[in-house]
């Protein structure tokens, strides 16, 4: 028996179990879907579409499938899991009573759209959103630098006003509101704690303040100071630390011994940081799935315009924790797939890698789901310029990887441009294995070298080195990083291709103000 | 045997012909498509792919498939045909020998493009059209006034430079420049005559100046003066007039009678203007095809910018004719749904016929073939915005839709204020019966009720129209375009989508802006 850790890795598709030894081996992986799919199509006897905008998942999905994912995980390894770490898409979150039963399990608010969880890209509460930053810039609220002055319609409080506003009862019923991640802890240990990490990015929450100040929260709503009074219970506590061990029902379900610490969970994308070797500052982490988080730990503390969050200790102890982000990155490849009618990507990628820089004059923003660093505006959406009858989806899928690059190296410039330096950059998620050809756009329209570790599952290896920190395998983050994660191959850029790129991202720069 | 007019009807992917009795009735009609398709996709004997940009047809098709097609209609119906016309896409040109052998098909030119016959959607004189433009301009010459102050890239002088200039040897062996209509006619009566239509809206010509002058040409090229004296012959003759009779050869080819008189050619979406039953002015008839030629007969003569031609006589004697148009229609559609991988129509229409005005945010900039009126400019691309992962294939070809009506009220909005009235609108071509959902939402974008003939031949009954005239059949134009054309259906407008529509129009110009 090999002692290991189980990493939990909660996408927006499905949950991967992932078992890494202490010295650094995958000993075995599985993937489950969630059974009701990425986003609900219609609520359980209903076969009414729900709303746009909306995207909702069903909590029994996370809790079967990671059983399943982490029983099969089990079979095909000979391990000793010691400890357990949680990551969650973020801000996913949902009502629940005080024994931890969602509220949409309830047969009374089955029917109700808004007691059921809604998922990270549920955009629902773009109008709440816009008021919450309104109101906490007309009161000067300290907490909105850390946010790059807006609340992003994403976030918890956006989500839980949109409850309030639009469904009053199912806000009544609800007894507690909290993160997907840690529901999903608080039912493998039997005690609700939060993540220090979900808190602190999504929640508005921080160390030092706590939740934004009940005269703010008034001023939004009369019923927000006691909801946040009364219903948001819970321990704060730093991802790596135990939130509680394995219930023995829940050692039963999933196949482990009772007693096995489990980490405060943290986010899907924060968990890439450890997960892909970056321990230590300066280094960009870009976390690339169905959106793109980009990460940096700096020793500086600075504000930077449409930041999605500064959280001191947020990432990694001891720095500051910088979150930047692309709101369609996989997803907008996928959306562009699925219009131009391709059942997979086969062709499209190998067609676009042979386009020239500047994809025949097709230029794309890619705004698809509004856009987060900078402008922080889900509202906002995407295009493309520049066509003509002789292009096809190839054109289309290439104009899209350079817009996404542009996208990033916006943020990058944005960040030095604050005094933060960007020495070193890694690119980690789903997206980077399955498609090199965007790495290489990237590191050429950055003009850096791009470092890809080999594993293809940076944030569950992550979540796993969290589950051996809350056992207490390791006496220092650092020390189980460098034990748990191995070497990185270079993608290096092209001295020529990068310079044609230069006029390319003034294109896209224009296109933004254009559309901004 | 019924007293009937041939049409033969010269389009972008294959010829019609139609036979209709002088009364009216169509009895028969035969479609056959080019052998060597639309354009070809590779000179014969090589497999190399073509310039981008380029388009050539196979000057043998013309005859092969007008034959065919000719024999086909004559075999269904009971007519004797006293009369031929012909219309042809335009400025569809080529180089030839004296004896009409087209200089493609001599072996040492076959490997040379610029030897074949360049379609009228041929974009290689981008450079050679600016710079006859910027040159007319300084010189101030005065026929530049009757094109909107603009030469077209499509047109015959720019594309005889772009042979001048890139293929010496070509342009050297040449003895005659034509148009593939009039090169038609000259191989059924085996004289050479030119039409005025083809002519005077796409070589510059009209009947008081004849070509430009001697030192504007020489200023472009020093070939070109001589070049106009002696490539150039032929007389010009007005649509409708005879260019001779048929010979025993062609007679026996077709299937007809020899010495049946042949009108001179006319271009096709001019054709549309009798052919739909338009013989009084301020009418404007929107021939809608591939791309779209929107005509005004008026008794004022305007300038107007970005028209494509103003020619006195060019339409129906006794007016000015206006010629504007939008250059990507039915490509633009059929690009789209390629594009967006369906294999046809049918899903597509429905689907965008049942969104609302706006396509759920999603705008469209047409220019996907450059733009005609009011730019002049094939170097223009088009555009979609407002795009969301919500958005799928309908909502752009509804988008497209929209944009394609918002570029023809630009286009009436400009008549009018240059003091040309604009009283009635028929919808012809290909188009309108085929998606009578498009001419719905042009009559909404427009404000106004549109008649849409009942025949789905406008241009080819226009043809056999010419026909009956060049065999003498009726005294006037007006009594034959009475006698042949039946009956219009009415589109009327939604007060209140056309009101949805004007803010929608000031976004479309608003992109238009943002593209020119």
């Amino acid at each position: 028996m090999i002692k290991s850790s189980l990493g939990l890795d909660f996408g927006t598709e499905s949950v991967r179990a992932i078992i890494i030894s202490l010295d650094g081996h995958q000993l075995a992986l599985a993937e489950e879907q969630y059974p009701h799919g990425q986003i609900l199509d219609h609520l359980p006897g209903s076969t009414e579409p729900l709303p746009p905008k909306s995207a909702h998942q069903h909590p029994s999905d996370w809790l079967d499938s990671a059983a399943k994912a982490t029983r099969s995980a089990l079979s095909e390894s000979n391990a000793q899991i010691i400890g357990i770490g949680v990551d969650f898409t973020s801000c996913t979150m949902l009502p629940v009573l005080r024994d931890g039963t969602p509220l949409c399990l309830q047969e009374k608010f089955t029917p109700n759209p808004q007691a059921w969880p809604k998922l990270w890209k549920h955009h629902g509460a773009i109008a709440q959103a816009a008021r919450m930053t309104a109101i906490a810039r007309e009161r000067k609220e300290p907490f909105l630098s850390r946010y790059g002055g807006l609340i992003g319609e994403e976030w918890l409080f956006p989500k839980i006003l949109e409850t309030l506003e639009t469904a009053p009862d199912v806000a009544a019923a609800t007894e507690i509101w909290l993160e997907a991640g840690d529901w999903f802890v608080w039912q493998l240990v039997g005690t609700l704690v939060r993540s220090t990490c979900q808190a602190g990015y999504k929640g508005l929450w921080s160390a030092e303040d706590g939740f934004p100040s009940h005269d703010y929260l008034a001023a939004l709503h009369p019923d927000l100071p006691n909801l946040v009074a009364q219903k948001l219970p819970g321990q704060f506590l730093a991802p790596g630390t135990p939130a509680g061990t394995l219930t023995p029902e829940m050692a039963t379900r999933f196949g482990l011994s009772e007693n096995t610490p489990v980490s405060a969970a943290i986010i899907d994308a924060h968990a890439g940081v450890p997960g892909s070797g970056a321990a230590e500052p300066d280094t960009l982490v870009m976390v690339m799935g169905t959106s793109s988080c980009h990460m940096l730990n700096s020793t500086a503390n600075r504000d930077v315009p449409g930041i999605a969050g500064i959280v001191k200790d947020g990432i990694l102890p001891g720095f500051y924790g910088y979150e930047t982000g692309q709101a369609a990155v996989g997803d907008a490849f996928d959306w562009l797939r699925r219009l131009t009618g391709q059942e997979n990507f086969s062709s499209l990628s190998k067609e676009a890698a042979a386009l020239p820089p500047g994809a025949d004059g097709v230029r794309c923003l890619d705004w698809f789901n509004g856009c987060r660093t900078p402008h922080m505006n889900a509202a906002l959406t995407g295009a493309f310029t520049g066509l003509t009858l002789h292009h096809g989806p190839a054109h289309l899928h290439r104009a899209l990887m350079e817009a996404s690059a542009c996208g990033v190296r916006w943020i990058v410039e944005l960040l030095r441009e604050k005094g933060l330096p960007v020495t070193r950059f890694i690119a980690t998620g789903g997206l980077p294995h399955h498609d090199p050809a965007l790495v290489q756009i990237y590191a050429d329209v950055l003009g850096e070298t791009i470092q890809v570790p080999s594993t293809t599952q940076g944030p569950a290896l992550g979540a796993a080195i969290l589950g051996a920190l809350a056992a207490g395998a390791f006496p220092t983050t650092h020390e189980a990083i460098a034990s748990m994660t191995s070497q990185a191959t270079l993608t290096t850029y092209s001295p020529q291709n990068s310079a044609a790129y230069h006029s390319l991202y003034q294109d896209y720069r224009r296109l933004a103000d254009h559309h901004s």
